[in-house]
């Protein structure tokens, strides 16, 4: 992690500690929205309603987000022409995409060429819509793919970001996805940061959107909103009208951090999940669109990652010690001291199977298998955290956490038996060729309960990156790109198709809003 | 059947001959929504914009739709002393509830008692928290359970409709669907219809909900419709405007006919899928809403029957064949000869494989399974309408369907192997004790290919009925019952559930909107 990132860490840190406990008694909000001290921001007031006497600022192309998506739009508006504003509710530009893993899957690339992998985008389209459980929309899933390459020498030529290897993601055909040099995604934020002031791209920060402005026609002509913005102090800021004379971009991610709209649409996740996304990952955007007569798109379809920890905020370190152990060592019931779910299981079946049990489980390990598999730096990081913790005894650990003794050791006794014969007869968990019986001290173990992740639904564009309302037309004057438009990846998200999407899409929304003519 | 049921079939059917193929030209649509000569109705106008001059009719409350939900709704109203308006587009009232198979669950039921089953609420709510996969909206899925007595007493001793005998669905953990004595929602639309025309509700067909109308305060207020409007006739119909002084009952049913919205949330299910549904399940209601700042909710949860055949129309025959050979009968793949896909699976599971298959497949018995499984009159006709073909030989069925015959010679031993040891090796389809290998002519077949049954989701209503908000407020003057509310069942909805969740939330919305201050 850069230096700089360790900076914009700190500061989402601090604001999780100072902002959101002070917004405990803040505003309205459904009883159980608080989550680790976090307040939700209100929603948008009604799109409709008059114009404003006066716009206090003027610009072309207005765009809601600064992450990869908002910015890509920005750079490629300001080149074709338009006056540009980008717009960010946080204190620090961004969004999700500054602390994302910084793995843009690309198919066709000179350093999977390189590398001797044979991809092809018609491969990684039909990667996506496996996991997507095939309602992916196929035409803008295909656009993705096919202009996946052409993104990346994009961001590396272009807008110099660079990119230092090929990694592995479940669910694709072949490694495809390119990761930053620093393994964040504020490699290219930065970047992209720096060429949108050269360009000359206003940017203001902590300014949120309040309302999208349209006009008696329908058009989107502007939008309301809150400069001086204290994220989440719904009270702070001062209202101010912005006028987009050619069109408005949203760009301002998705909702796992935005309890009230998850509960609509996966009622499960309420304040009990954390998020491993940043606290600005609130929905008021995709909400103001809906008001303005946006349709949305598989809102329910809403990612949890099974491999994270309560005892650590954010993505943290357990997810490198659960995902390198499955397969190696047992997932335990604590209530129970048994195993209850297969281990290599999919995301989506773990997360599932422990909600289903409704409190967090261990994943443990011994010392031959956490020494072979996790990197030591994870390792010693969790540990240090207190979220991963060592014992001497596997009763040691069964007193620590309450585990009924007898039972968990005959059920490690068991588990041992499977992995032995490498079949696991009980939850068909897969058993790799080199795992061993848990018999090595010293044991690990972590607990697990699910965080939200990523949302695979949000508003319904066209392949113009133009937003559809209820009467199936395009919204005049509205576009949007990134995480907040959904149906690109169905029911699943594959790993680093995030990236490339918010780029591909950014762009095509930064062009076509460009070219309005009003 | 009854007769007055036939009738009303004759008509649909009358209207999908003559209309449809009418239509094929018709009103503007995207490519690929004609379906068998199906057009979609045009989506509704938008829901802000100026009122009308005046108002052509004046009620309380007005109903959009006439199945269980819009009558129960309309017959609570009406007693609770408003003025009550039921508005159909169809030439024939009740929606699809006239064609579905007249089953009601309920829990802790009289009958129940009678024939010793032991039932409650709380063991109806956990069977449909299951089926939905834990997506439903708990309050909601906990008040039909714990209605569903009262409801199904309600139509028996107020509605005086006629139930003869428990039946079972599957995800049910007992025998509490209550069967309509002809076996069709006939018998409780009918009985509905004559309550509410004995209290004075006014009932008008033909009559298509072109907007919601909101006042400035985005109140609804009222209706734009077209009178004497001949479904599916875009350009049929006399524009006019109904004033409902207390508020508008959206009960317009789900949209398993609509392609162009069916496209939108599950891309697979274009014009190559038929419905099992009443031609006029289309969404241009939920539009409106749309239009009118309504939240919607698990769109994407669209329910097919992997048990319909595309040789004939409607629910038809094969599912009755179809749904009693699985465990008995092989499914095969007529290009390969082989099976693909566990007989036993549930439906969604069966219905994703034939889809990735791309063409219709095959379900087999023998004249043993056949007979022993198979109701005499499904059989007779689905032989008489061609859908079910009966063969001498195996050869022959081969020959016919263009099988290649090896390969399925050699399946169908193997699927006999399976058989006689009840285990099957290669995909774990339940195989029932009493099922024999497929060696006695004649042999009998027919082909699969799913049909769109059921829509999950829809508009987001709260336990009161209401219709809420892109703002999480409920929209004043607006609320929904029946399909096309979504959450209720989730991801799945277990059979019996829709008429029991109809006729609960029916009652509510009326109740509810008649209480209305204005």
């Amino acid at each position: 992690m850069s230096g700089e990132e360790k900076g914009k860490k700190k500061i989402w840190g601090e604001l999780s500690r100072r902002d959101f406990v002070k917004s405990l008694g803040g505003s309205a909000l459904i009883a159980g929205t608080t989550l680790g001290g976090l307040t939700l921001p209100g929603p948008a007031e009604a799109a409709f309603g008059d114009l404003p006497k006066k716009w206090d600022i003027t610009t072309d192309v207005l765009i809601i987000g600064s992450g990869f998506a908002g910015l890509a739009a920005a750079i490629e508006a300001k080149n074709a022409g338009a006056k540009t504003m980008v717009i960010e509710k946080m204190p620090v530009f961004g969004g999700n995409s500054i602390i994302n893993g910084g793995d843009f899957s690309a198919a066709g690339t000179k350093m999977q060429k390189e590398a001797g992998i044979n991809d092809s985008p018609e491969l990684m389209l039909k990667d996506m819509l496996k996991a997507g459980l095939y309602l992916n929309h196929v035409d803008k899933a295909k656009i993705v793919a096919e202009k996946s390459n052409e993104a990346l020498e994009w961001c590396i030529n272009y807008i110099g970001a660079n990119f230092a290897r090929l990694t592995y993601h479940g669910g694709h055909s072949v490694k495809r996805s390119h990761q930053t040099v620093n393994a964040s995604g504020s490699e290219l934020v930065n970047k992209l940061l720096q060429k949108a002031r050269e360009l000359g791209v206003t940017l203001e920060n902590k300014t949120k959107l309040t309302r999208l402005i349209m006009d008696k026609k329908g058009r989107v002509v502007g939008a309301e909103v809150k400069k001086d913005y204290k994220f989440p102090d719904e009270s702070s800021g001062k209202r101010a009208f912005i006028r987009a004379k050619k069109a408005v971009i949203l760009a301002a991610g998705g909702f796992s951090r935005d309890v009230r709209l998850r509960l609509v649409h996966d009622p499960r996740l309420d304040e009990r999940f954390d998020s491993t996304n940043q606290p600005g990952a609130t929905g008021e955007v995709l909400l103001a669109a809906g008001q303005a007569g946006a349709m949305t798109v598989h809102l329910d379809w809403i990612q949890l990652g099974p491999w994270a920890s309560p005892d650590e905020k954010g993505f943290g370190y357990v997810p490198l010690f659960c995902e390198r152990l499955v397969g190696y060592g047992p997932m335990i019931d604590p209530k129970t001291g048994k195993r209850f779910f297969k281990e290599t299981g999919n995301r989506k079946e773990r997360a599932d199977a422990i909600i289903l049990l409704g409190y967090p489980v261990l994943i443990m390990g011994d010392a031959y298998a956490v020494h072979k598999q996790v990197f030591p730096q994870a390792l010693e990081k969790g540990l240090q955290s207190g979220a991963i913790k060592k014992f001497d005894t596997l009763q040691d650990l069964a007193k620590f956490y309450g585990i009924p003794e007898k039972e968990f050791l005959s059920q490690i006794e068991r588990w041992n038996s499977f992995v032995e014969k490498k079949k696991d007869d009980d939850l068909d968990c897969m058993i790799f060729p080199d795992a061993k019986p848990m018999a090595t001290p010293p044991f690990y173990a972590a607990r697990l309960w699910p965080k939200v992740h990523y949302t695979m639904g949000g508003l319904y564009a066209d392949k113009d990156a133009r937003v559809i309302g209820f009467d199936f037309k395009p919204i005049a004057g509205l576009y949007a790109a990134g995480e907040i438009v959904g149906a690109v990846h169905g029911a699943v998200r594959l790993g680093g198709v995030a990236m490339a999407t918010c780029i591909v899409f950014g762009r095509i929304a930064g062009q076509n809003a460009a070219r309005e003519q009003v």
